[in-house]
Order: C-alpha cells, then structure tokens, then sequence
C-alpha cells in the first residue's frame, strides 16, 4: 500500500483543523477599538494552537518521508493521531473564552499531551514496519524533545490548578523549542 | 479516465466529514470539571462516528487499491456513498444531544446502514467494470463482515425503540469488528 | 504551468461546497420521529444541491481531462466558476427553510444559473488556450445540454413568481438530464 | 525534502479559507427580495476577499512553481503566510456587518497588510534557499506591484479613521492590479 493516500487525507484533515478554529476568532459585536481588547485571549490561545498544529503537520511530513509502504497498524496509528488532534480546536475555543481558568487550561494541557502520545506511537508503528535499522529508528533515538514534551504537558495539566500562568507559559515554551525544525531526521539521513 | 482525482476528492470529502464533526463538540459555557460531565454522551457519539468514518477511509483506500480506471458508474456510486456519509455528522450530534432516545438512536443507525449499502453497491460497480474475475471480486467473494453489518444495523434501528443500549451496543459491536483492517483484499493481493 | 494543482485546488473547494452544505442540516430538538418532519424541505434542498456540486465536480473532472497545460484566463475563470459555486451552500439554505416562496426559489435559480455561465466561460477559456480543432472544441460543438440548462434555469427564475412547483421541476429534471454522465467528451476522445 | 506535501497542505487551507468566508454570508430570515438588501455589504466585503485570497493561490502557484525543494524555513515561512490569510475570514464578516465603520475598515486593512509582509519573507526564504541569481530572485527584482501594495494597504489602514470609503477604494484598486495574472515570473522563465 503506498502512503500517498495517507499523506493526503492527513494533509486535508490538519488543514480542516487549523483553519475551523478561526471560527471561534468570531467578529466581535460593537465597531470600536475597545471592542477587540476582550478577544485577546481568544487570538493568543488561536496562535499558540495554530503553532502547535503546524508543528504537527511539520514533523508528520518529516516523518513520513522515512516511509516506502504502510499497513493496517500505521493507517490506524495515523488516524488515532488525527483524533487527538480534532479535539485541539474545542479546547482552544474553551481556554480562548475561559483564559487562565484552572479546569479549562488543564484540559487544555490534555489535549497537547494525548496526540504527544499518539505521535509517539506512530512512530513505533512505522519503526515496527521498517525494523530497528530504520532511519527513523535510528533518528528518534536520543530523542530528548521528544521524551521531555509530555512532562511538560503534564506538568502544566497539574500547574492549572495552582499557578495557571505557568501552565501556559510551559505550552508556550515547548512550542518555541519544537518550532526549531526537527534536524534529527534530517541530519540521520544526510549522514546516511 | 484516472482514478487519482476520484480519490483525492474522496479524501477532501470525508477529511471533512470527519472533522466538521468536532463542531459539535462545543466548549462548555461553565469552567469547572462538572460542565465537561454533560459532554460525555456527545463525545462518546463523536467517537464512535470517528471510527466508522476512519473506517470507510481504509476501506475505501483498500477497494480503490485495486482500481485502475474508473467509468461514469463509478464516479456516481463514488458520490452516491459520499452522499450517506455526509449524514453522519448531523445524526451524531443528534444522537449526542438526545442520548439513547429512541428516534435519533434509530436514525444514527439508519446513517450507517445507507453507506453501507452504497458501498456494497460501489463495490458492484468496481466489479462490473473489472470483470468477475477481477481482484476485488476474488476478495469480496466471502464477505461474511460486509454481509452481517447491515444486518447488525437493522436490528440496532428495531432495538432502538425498545432496548436503545443494545442499539448502542450493536453498532459499537460493529465498528469493533471492522477496526481490524480488511486482510481479505490484501489476502488475495498477495496470493496473486 | 501544470494542470495538477488548479485540480487539487478545485477539488478542495468543491470538497468543501459539498459537505459545509450539511451544516444547515441542524440536529432536530426534540426527539420524535414529529420533528423530523419539518426536516423534509431542508433535506429535498440538500439533495439537489449535492446532485447538482457532483455533477459540477464530474463535468469538471471531464474537462480538466482533456487540458495539458493552463495559463492565467484559465485560472481566474476556474476561480470565478469556484465563487459561482460557493453561493449555493447559503441559496440552499435560505430555499431549505423558505420553500416554495417565490425569492428564495427564484434567488437558488440565480445561483444555478450564474456558475452555469462561468462553466462555459471557462470552457471558452480552455478552447482559447486549445485552439479550435482541439478535442474539447469538438466535444462542446452541438452541446444541446449546456445550451438547454440556463434557459431552463431562467424559466424557473421566472416561474418562481408564479407557481414555485414548476421552478423546483425545472431545477430537479435538469439536475437528472446531467446525472446522465458527460459521455460526448468520452466519445470524441475514444473517436480520436 | 519535496515540495508536493507543501503544496498539498497550502492548496487545501487556501480552498477552505476561500469556503468557509461564505458561512458568514448568513440566508436572510424574511423570505422577500427587501430581505436581501441589508446583505449587500456583507456579499460586497465576501466577493473582495474572495478575489484577494484566489490572487493568493494564483501568485503562489507561481512562485511554488520555480521551487524544487523545500527547507525547514520555507515550511515556517509558508505557515506564518498562511496564519495570516486565516484571519481574513473573521476580518471580512467584522466589516461586512460594520461596512464602513472606521476600526472594521482598518482592522481589515490589517489582514490585507499582514500577508502581504508574510508573502515577501516567503519570496525572501525561497530566495535565500535558491540563491541570488535564480529564477525568482530576477523576477521579483523590479517589482513595483508587490512594494506599493503594502504602502496603498497602509494608507486605507490610516483613511479608515478619515474617510472609510477611499479605504475600500483601494483595498478594491489593489485587487484589481493585481487580478492582472503575475507575468513577470512567466516572462524570465520564458526568457531563461
């Protein structure tokens, strides 16, 4: 089976996500200045999920660039990921209107955590397909951002409830550290 | 006449299907743990219609696999199917609003018995055109799955009016089934 | 400059036109089988407009088969037949849960009618491009069904004034007239 | 890494960018020709942004066009580009509903602005990819059209608060040069 068809319907699905978000950025009632201030919230948590979406989309393109063929076990790994992600948009919307409410950037933090797991997942499933020597496998080895995003999601879901401001300014964090293009694969691959 | 703009509108249709879903989904207006407490009906009925729309995705990819060139039938049925598909994301915020109701857990079944059959139909139409004795008829010939779903609907939209957790529970049954991938096709791939 | 993204990009549009449509198909709010009821002129407008979108993407996958190469005129006209497009969704709606009444039968008319003109703008943009012999100029030579349509359409716009039943035949027959796919591209090809 | 994902992914959030513009355009709740009139604002704001974001997927179509391969800061580039044009959608309905109200006049005048800055670092990241001497550095050199855009945005951003309306008048001038397909890149290629 060949991954045409899955970097396709991928590409049409993060596209759908990143951009139905925008419908929550909803054209504010008055036509003053003043009447824009109250949406800063809203544009701030449509930046950072916008960035977090195209970080995805980013290193999915890297990471199926490793990949010839794929199976059942990858179709689903992928769809399970494209699943975590669609929730994204609601829980911007719900942080956006809620900003700094302990239970709202909580789920907000869940949201960043599950596809971070997902993603790892596909990842084992394409190493699974390729085997152990795959360039991918050898890539994601030291994989220090990897590994150290998740505690970081979770540290800010626990954050929420104590010291808000953290939590948010530990997502905005490890999406600047993730917006440095993923040159493991990159670099593995030119060496190869 | 190719068969790649067929698939990519296919993909951009249910890429969409499956993510205009999550629109549903609305951000509660509270910001406590206990406004996300109503939300589990609907997100249970998104899940679920996740799966099956991700499961006529690999399904269709599948099918298509084993198509070179498609006819005027083809693209009809094609749309015929896209057509059903597009039903399910109202139907699932119907059944996600009015949990285990009767009438709309009897017509979400009804939702995915019409794809059903506009698959089984599309299918027909691929084999009219590759000959009885193409791949996919090969692969279709048993189709103990493809046969028993529609019946598992059926009996979902009769229980629906007296038992509506069996229906539920019927139409879970069935997306379970089918998450494991189609071999059949793949089966008859490689013994070819 | 290659035909391949002006179809990609074609194909998400009208990917797009086709399902945000089913948006306007809202979740009943009650539960009985009563409340679907009122449902019926909202889901018969769908229908048509659906029938009517795929049979733009087919026509449109035809004739987009028969160019090698475009140029700028094909491009705007390709864009202006997109915007023609892009109206149904909202005529749709408006007819949907206004039916029968004479402007908004007459306005879904107008919106037949316009991307049926910009349909054959952009086939005159295409032959500009081909030259006179070329197989699209053969193909549209005695064109009865395009020539018929938008006198048909304009007669529904008219009679919406008047008895709103011949409008909606008039759009449903010209609708089934085009489900008969395009077969005179196909034959001039097979004939070249 | 190829350029076709990056195309891909820009062509499907471009078409429903362009789509879903048309949500805002709202069907009337009256059923008479009088209840179309308040919409002419909105349609009049819906057809300008409709052509800026086609000139958009026109114009990147061509540059694209002269690209082999793509880097990590053309992705970002490409994803900061298309941020902004996301945010045309909200900007479009704020002004059709507020037509000629000073802050919608220059908060869409903005959204003008910003992607206009957003296409010159992308031309400036293919450029430093491809070097000074390529195909599109010579295209872009004397390029008048895309230096006065952003001071004529700039003006209406300004005219708002003045006379809203030379504002939409050069807004509506803009569009216009620009409708003109980009001949430039086309006329080096030729001439290369």
């Amino acid at each position: 089976m060949q991954k045409s068809r899955l970097e396709a319907f991928s590409d049409g699905v993060i596209a759908i996500i990143i951009t139905i978000m925008v419908l929550e950025l909803k054209a504010p009632h008055g036509d003053q200045v003043a009447d824009l201030a109250p949406l800063w919230p809203v544009a701030l948590s449509y930046v950072l999920s916008f960035v977090y979406i195209a970080i995805y989309w980013n290193n999915h393109h890297h990471m199926l660039h490793t990949v010839t063929r794929v199976d059942g076990l990858i179709l689903w790994a992928n769809s399970h990921l494209l699943f975590w992600l669609s929730l994204i948009p609601a829980a911007t919307g719900w942080l956006g209107h809620n900003f700094l409410d302990p239970v709202p950037t909580a789920v907000y933090g869940v949201t960043l955590l599950m596809p971070a797991i997902a993603y790892v997942l596909l990842q084992k499933a394409i190493i699974h397909r390729q085997g152990a020597r795959s360039v991918l496998a050898k890539a994601v080895g030291g994989d220090l951002k990897g590994k150290l995003s998740p505690v970081a999601y979770t540290a800010g879901i626990v954050f929420a409830f104590y010291q808000p401001w953290v939590s948010i300014a530990l997502y905005v964090l490890v999406a600047i550290v993730w917006l440095v293009p993923d040159r493991r694969i990159e670099r593995v691959i030119s060496e190869a």
